[in-house]
């Protein structure tokens, strides 16, 4: 009873979460109200200027038309794909779902200050259009993939702290990388999986939590869990070609980025289900396998895709993914958990992070290897954007500096986690005590949860625990 | 068991909605017949006519194009959207989705028929396109939302009469407001949100049982039951913005009408969270407020969206509604049920009613305060066409027309209710026994359902209650 | 205990599945290396050319644009949709959505292949662009269909060999009914539901299980997996239009297409749940009736949908199939059991093969029925492509070729599904035990499944049978 009164006082969010809340969203309004403007394609005066100068005669013509359908699958990916990819644990539900919810509804409106900044001011206003919305719930997904890391052993607070860094570091990140270095990374294999990966296992190491395999029994699924987990990824799944082809040129490069990704994808799930089978005691495929290992093929082509990786090309990138990602859970998980005190609740590392290298490997390798003959004399520029200041640059330096891209990100990575994991250790947070990690009603209102502390929970056959 | 064959008598479908679906679908089969054809974009010989007639050089400027991934966002809001957020309820998980899927799918064909009598009635003849389709789902919204106030308390056969009333009604409101008024409202502040909330909480007014409480239980979720209703959540939250910009002017209205619905719903995802952990006991967060005040941003942009609202502007309609939505989750309904024997039992409310108020209201600010200078001149006429009879319009006038429409929704909305409820009220309709209601065998094979009577329950924590 | 190891002999996947996901993989992999590349729309070089030659001067000519939002509503359809649908099993949700995505992942990349031979194939290259990866899905979408009469009674290893054949005919079915026939099809009444439930249905009988009615109980429903399947339902409902227009040409096509649909679809419900209602004991619906009768109408307007068919046509062939279809769950689904062996796990000959016909059937007549008068003249060679060899081809000559386009679908499905069925009865792909049908933990790890071969049921209701 001293330690349920201990646990509540602890964990009790009352005023923290509120202040944070309104503290972030306040800051949100002022900071938009002196800067966010619309671009002139969303502008009621802007856009008809804007088609007297450059001589449009269709409205068909404004951006929105040509990204606003992969900008509400990328919007799918974000709020259902990846919340409810981490409804896989029986008692967590509420906290995957609705704390993604949270740090992502957040997160966006941060990412389109900082993203703006970097890449849309002019005047002293941010100017914000479809693409600026696509970029931000690209932000977030970083931020998203990171979460999966720590699912279940952080309080909302942490998470928005969390979310306020990850964005920060993450749009210095990308503008080192797509404005100084001028990498091409349509698809975010660098800026948004290794880069979340990585941030996420820092941090996740920096919160080493030594006694949490008392409560293992909790970071199992049930059968339902598995099947709304399902929900997540084939929301990611199917989605992910838009993912990738979201901000691409117009024309051939969307096009190209769909196709890439699909075919990485479907031959991803062929050694996905083989080696999950294969690993397994008497042949039984692992939901978690499928939940996830599936998903690697788009991480892989992310970089790539918008590229003329070719179709064959685009399955053999997702076949060596669906292997090294099943064989990353049946063998490096344990592993990192064990030597590394890297506790990764979802596996993002094999999600994420090594299909994120891969991506970036893939990408400078293709990069290297364009030619003329392939991409035309303008297609090679178009597709590289070799103008102005890079309008000499070779394919084989662009090559290089995509490799460079890739070490940046990991670093930024390895040293952001490293602070903001040590920022979130401070004891006031309200992060849950061990025994309590992966429960929903430390920070839910649960059905049946009574007064007595005790759990009620939805699959009967899993015994409730009461606080000691 | 006299009680049991009594039940058996009042609540059996058999032949009452039989009767009802085959009347209700051969009359709109005649009258289709006679009154329903393509309109020119989508008729085999017109849309060539209107080529060379407009000198339209690309199929690309077929409306369908600009509207139709829209449109499909819309659909899934109606059918999975507000489907899926009534199962929040332990038992009543095939009424909600199953009677949602039914009235939604007869009332999109009586709003095609009303809504084209309306507005696209030409030479005797209802000409229907991809616009008409977006109208009927928006039509259907409303009566969907209406139905989130009965769940759980009426028979089918009541809805489908509710639901003939109630898109008619809906006709002429919307027609008094956008044809006579000439207001602005593209996403259906005033016409949708505060017309079907009022007019479904009229209804349930006059539908009052005053014995409902003794099974309140089985108006709580479970576990499940409330991930269920998150993948209604989120798709509503997701694809409010395309709600929000379907049927706007092309160009630079859908696309700014995007951006300011995204910018309000986020921000008010984050007060939604503030105030639901600030209200409860221990700070903990209610999933009841999660799954709907954090839609209340989307409601309350409804009438601005398309307008100059401005990214910074939507931020604090978000801001404000998410907390008015949740204080009243919180406060409010209980008093509406205990004063003015309002049971509204998704709290539609605190979801539809208050912020769609504020949503005419802050449609009817942003009309009067537009200006040249924002708009630009051409600018101006196009957002809230100042052509024909309204020429000499201006946006202070405007503002009132606005203010205007806000006073006739709610006055259509509870007469409507009044006299529909009244209709309803009459004993033939099937309507369940107060200890039967929240219960889907009444109207539904359940599975484990025994001739006893005696229902399986799917969480084991619920005792099974045996009719008296 | 001797019969357990008999069990684990029999169904043990630990090399039989790794070694064919890899092998068709690997295939797969040297094919698309040998023959596939971009279509020009979506090749770097290409599509400048393009531009170039046919004076094209805006990126939104592109077929992706036209295309794209469509093609992500059809893969929703194909992986959610059919997998989910299929959920409504009690302990084989893992099975329907796992092995739904594993069969399609494979079948698309050898539709791409099949499909591209006949219909893209130019100097020895297979040109593929956003329309070849809808045609993919439909492929796929025949081989959903056939697996909804095996589900729960075949291993994966069998689905994987069936997917290759199936694929095979349909491509060779294709084939001759759009380029040697000359038929129209766009939405796929005959080649994807007529072909692919009677290639489904012949295979299951073929495979026929006399002694399976003892774990009938295995066959139920329980209340969740209900709403999972409810989730299938309604994106297969939401984005039948999508299915119905994807393929036709660009303009007032598909936008009719999508139209005919939507108004199939809407009638289509009201006459489920009549006919669900008055013929079920106290006049209660019945969840697969709800389920599954309620998207015959987007079957039966597969192939009219593009035409004039005129929405109350469309109504009306809703109509007759929401009756067709129940009518067929009620009494023709027991009769094919019983006396032609055919185990119909999803009941596919209700929802795909009779209205399949229908729609074959209605698309004969609207041809036939087609008019100068009302296409125009343009639009009617237009809509029919009366170009080239078919330039003196009359409507009434069309709808013969359409209802031969039947008779062929249905013989090829028929013979095909023998020859397969024949190929899977083959004693070493290791399916089932009868006793082990509908068993989710025969070819999957399943949280609770203990070493003693006893399964944790989700819903404590039912008894967990030992294995004799």
């Amino acid at each position: 009873m001293a330690c349920m009164t201990l646990m509540a006082r602890n964990t009790d969010m009352r005023w923290r979460l509120p202040l944070v809340c309104l503290l972030w969203e306040v800051a949100m309004i002022v900071l938009f109200g002196v800067f966010v403007r619309f671009n002139p394609e969303a502008d009621a005066a802007g856009w008809g200027i804007m088609k007297r100068q450059k001589n449009i005669t269709s409205d068909s013509e404004n951006d929105f038309y040509f990204r606003y359908p992969s900008f509400q699958d990328v919007h799918v990916m974000i709020f259902v794909g990846f919340g409810f990819l981490m409804t896989f644990l029986q008692r967590y539900g509420y906290g995957a779902v609705g704390f993604n919810f949270l740090l992502a509804a957040f997160g966006i409106q941060w990412a389109l200050l900082m993203q703006g900044w970097f890449h849309t001011f002019e005047n002293g206003k941010i100017l914000i259009g479809v693409e600026s919305l696509i970029g931000a719930d690209f932000c977030v997904g970083s931020v998203c993939i990171a979460f999966g890391a720590l699912l279940g052993k952080v309080s909302p607070v942490q998470l928005l702290i969390m979310t306020l860094f990850q964005v920060t570091l993450f749009s210095v990140n990308e503008y080192i990388l797509l404005d100084l270095l001028h990498v091409k990374d349509a698809g975010g294999s660098m800026t948004i999986h290794t880069f979340g990966a990585y941030f996420g296992l820092t941090v996740t190491a920096i919160l080493y939590r030594p006694n949490l395999d008392q409560n293992k029994e909790k970071q199992d699924s049930v059968y339902h869990s598995d099947l709304f987990a399902m929900i997540g990824t084939l929301f990611l799944w199917m989605y992910w070609p838009s993912f990738n082809s979201a901000i691409s040129n117009h024309g051939d490069a969307q096009h190209r980025a769909a196709i890439n990704t699909y075919c990485s994808l479907a031959s991803c799930v062929l050694t996905t289900v083989a080696f999950s089978s294969m690993l397994q005691r008497k042949g039984k495929l692992n939901m978690v396998h499928i939940q996830n290992a599936t998903l690697a093929g788009g991480v892989a082509v992310g970089t790539a895709a918008e590229m003329m990786l070719t179709p064959y090309g685009s399955l053999i990138v997702g076949f060596i993914c669906g292997i090294v990602s099943t064989v990353g859970f049946v063998y490096f998980s344990p592993f990192l958990e064990s030597r590394l005190n890297i506790q990764d609740t979802c596996g993002i590392h094999n999600l994420h992070a090594m299909p994120g290298l891969i991506g970036g490997i893939v990408g400078a390798i293709t990069a290297a290897a364009a030619t003329e003959e392939v991409y035309g004399k303008d297609g090679l520029i178009r597709a590289f954007d070799f103008t102005g200041d890079h309008s000499q640059r070779t394919t084989s330096v662009q090559g290089g500096f995509q490799a460079a891209g890739i070490a940046v990100s990991l670093g930024m990575a390895l040293a952001g986690g490293a602070i903001v994991g040590g920022i979130l250790k401070l004891p006031f947070f309200g992060d849950p005590m061990d025994e309590n990690c992966f429960e929903d009603n430390v920070y839910w209102e649960v059905p049946g949860d009574e007064e007595s502390g005790l759990y009620c929970m939805h699959d009967p056959n899993i015994k409730a625990v009461e606080s000691p």
